[in-house]
């Protein structure tokens, strides 16, 4: 039996168990493993050296370096994750409808575990801690599959929660770790139908393709945005200018970032080269339409292609429209159904954007960075998902339940 | 362009019209739709019958025929099914949650259409109007692929609605009949990605399995019932008999009907015989563990594929267990996850039963015949969801919808 199949088997069982858990019996697990990860940082951060090293020896650039480092402070972080999901409402159990039917039967609508949930990622270790956090939270077993680039971090990361959950009510089993980073245990994984009950990708474009296109196991899609932030005719200025800026290059790497600045022709005339500057100021490159490089000096051409490149950088398109048709249409044919805004004064421009435009989050006059689980005020996220099934946007815990029907009755029989 | 894609962009230009439409301007189609039908009976019946003629000329079975056969009455249900759709609430536009942030930003949780809507379906007509129904109410537009041997019904009946929206504010490009009955019609629409937001199987194992197997689009997988019925010891011994046979032999063809009882072995020793009898008064043929056969005469042997198997027929496997513990290992070998009963007055072993075993619907002293759209009082069903993501169990109308986060504010942007 593969690794793979064996270890979901494994969770499988073990979920069983986590699905009998109360609430306390899982938050006590999770403050054990939190304690567990800062009495092992020495550990830990001895087996992430190890990942560093190679990352070197390999040429790895230095933002990917950045993004595998573990330091003390940042287990400090990855630990208290942990605490504030314990703090976290546990959605299981929760009745969310109750239907008494004229034949005297009883129906309730619960949440349950979703079961076994295997996660795709990369190199960040602090996604290994944090699947577990909120896989085990809401009662379900989790199947982890990393990137080879973390390995060392990750098996030292598992086998100190392992041995943290064996003095708790979680079993250890409920916590699977894939040490085959092969490919082949990624397709294992994702025709792993009966087993797993979901696979969540967490990544890059290449991964969560590979994860959409191959699998046949029931997937969460997470991730990709080519945001758009449209300027309108009657948009505040300095608003328009403050948002758009925001959006852009207050973190330009995650997927919430902005890509493609629209801008209402009679709006661009008078307060595009402001906006344009401030950019510039800020390091982004920009590429424009035709009437957007007769109004910005030295802008680049933006080409088709580059309106639908998800640049997670200091690069943003810009493109000059006749109004809210043609922005409705950029973003339909160019967005990723992620996060869109609109800044206008004009009430029914907005209320039509905010109706037409089909994506996860819908902004008025906000800037698109907002769609996180934390800034939603969900607490914690497994990701943003794009597809339209199951969740969609920030996936607080709810998104890692399913439901059940339960029927209570007194010898009901179907006429 | 191939039929498949040219028809799944159309619908696509259709759904952005439907989003916009209002409750009455949905359900005034779906009357125009349903008077259509009626006034068009002969029209339908007749291209029926080239249907019904093909299918005899072929050696279809007589069920089959009987599913695919329409008359004045059947079009007469079809039409009273759209008008039922017409008189439930619309989900769209109801607000799921609203959420104040401390940055004054308000985020509103709405449902939305799902989009483009494919439903891959066999031989009977009627679930072509059924889908349309379900569709345009929740504001979706559909693609529809049933089998090749209704295609003249089907054409008929889309024709005929087709010219009854013409005449109403849903444009009739919301409806689309893919007219290639080949495999090939089906694998496109597993894989067009972008433009079906969900495809829906309905009809056999092997249908589902094809689509589940294959499809790179989301899927909502239908279907398959293995069920179980757990007669435990204390179980009231009438109740447990009028329970078992309604679950056997109301309607044995369908997804909810029993294939396999479990019966305690103290109350097995007493009991079963009476109800093996009523059984086979019923035209049950009886398939038994060792233990069974010993009880009941003349019972052939239950092989281990047998509980493997969704008969949809006469045919009942009966195993005697030791307790509850070897009915719950059984139902999680052996089920699909579709309906699950226990009869029994021991309500600590109920509470056990119904937290333990993981499917849609889990049944306490009641019939497993009831899961069901209407007789869960959601008034239609576009199917009864066996995955545990979006939606589980009976799906009514809020099933065929999505969520988008809608956000609203003066000028937050994320510090």
């Amino acid at each position: 039996m593969s690794e793979v199949i064996q270890k979901a088997k494994q969770a499988g069982t073990a979920a069983a168990v986590l699905n009998r858990l109360t609430t306390k019996e899982k938050n006590d697990a999770l403050l054990a493993a939190a304690d567990a990860l800062l009495a092992n940082a020495d550990a830990i951060i001895a087996a992430n050296e190890e990942d560093l090293r190679r990352g070197r020896d390999n040429g790895t650039s230095a933002s990917l370096l950045d993004r595998l480092a573990l330091d003390g402070q940042r287990i400090a972080g990855i630990a208290e994750g942990l605490r504030q999901i314990v703090d976290l409402p546990d959605p299981v159990g929760e009745v969310l409808e109750t239907i008494e039917r004229p034949n005297g039967m009883l129906i309730t609508k619960k949440r349950v575990p979703l079961g076994v949930i295997g996660i795709i990622y990369e190199a960040r270790p602090n996604v290994t801690v944090d699947a577990i956090g909120l896989c085990l939270k809401t009662g379900n077993a989790v199947v982890l599959r990393g990137g080879s680039s973390a390995i060392a971090s990750n098996r030292k990361i598992v086998e100190v929660i392992h041995q943290a959950l064996s003095s708790t009510s979680v079993p250890a089993d409920a916590v699977q770790l894939i040490e085959d980073t092969d490919r082949a245990s990624v397709d294992e994984m994702l025709r792993a139908n009966g087993l797993l009950d979901v696979v969540i990708p967490r990544g890059g474009r290449a991964l969560i393709q590979n994860v959409v296109q191959n699998a046949t196991v029931p997937v969460i899609e997470t991730g990709a945005g080519i945001c758009h932030t449209y300027i309108d005719e009657s948009a505040d200025p300095q608003m328009a200018q403050d948002i758009a800026l925001n959006a852009k290059v207050q973190r330009p790497s995650v997927c919430n970032a902005m890509e493609t600045l629209l801008v209402h022709e009679r709006f661009a005339e008078q307060r595009l080269l402001p906006i344009a500057e401030a950019m510039r100021q800020a390091n982004v490159e920009l590429r424009g339409c035709a009437r957007t490089r007769q109004l910005v000096p030295r802008a680049n051409e933006a080409a088709e292609q580059d309106y639908a490149t998800e640049y997670n950088d200091y690069i943003l398109n810009i493109k000059i429209v006749e109004g809210l048709d043609e922005a409705l249409a950029h973003i339909a044919r160019f967005g990723t159904k992620h996060s869109e805004c609109i800044v206008t004064e004009n009430r029914e421009h907005a209320e039509h954007f905010l109706r037409e435009v089909d994506a996860a989050a819908v902004y008025h006059n906000v800037s698109t960075r907002f769609t996180d689980g934390f800034e939603f005020g969900f607490g914690a996220e497994i990701g943003i998902s794009t597809q339209k099934l199951h969740a969609r946007g920030p996936m607080g815990l709810p998104a890692l339940t399913s439901t059940k029907y339960v029927i209570q009755g007194n010898g009901q029989i179907r006429p």
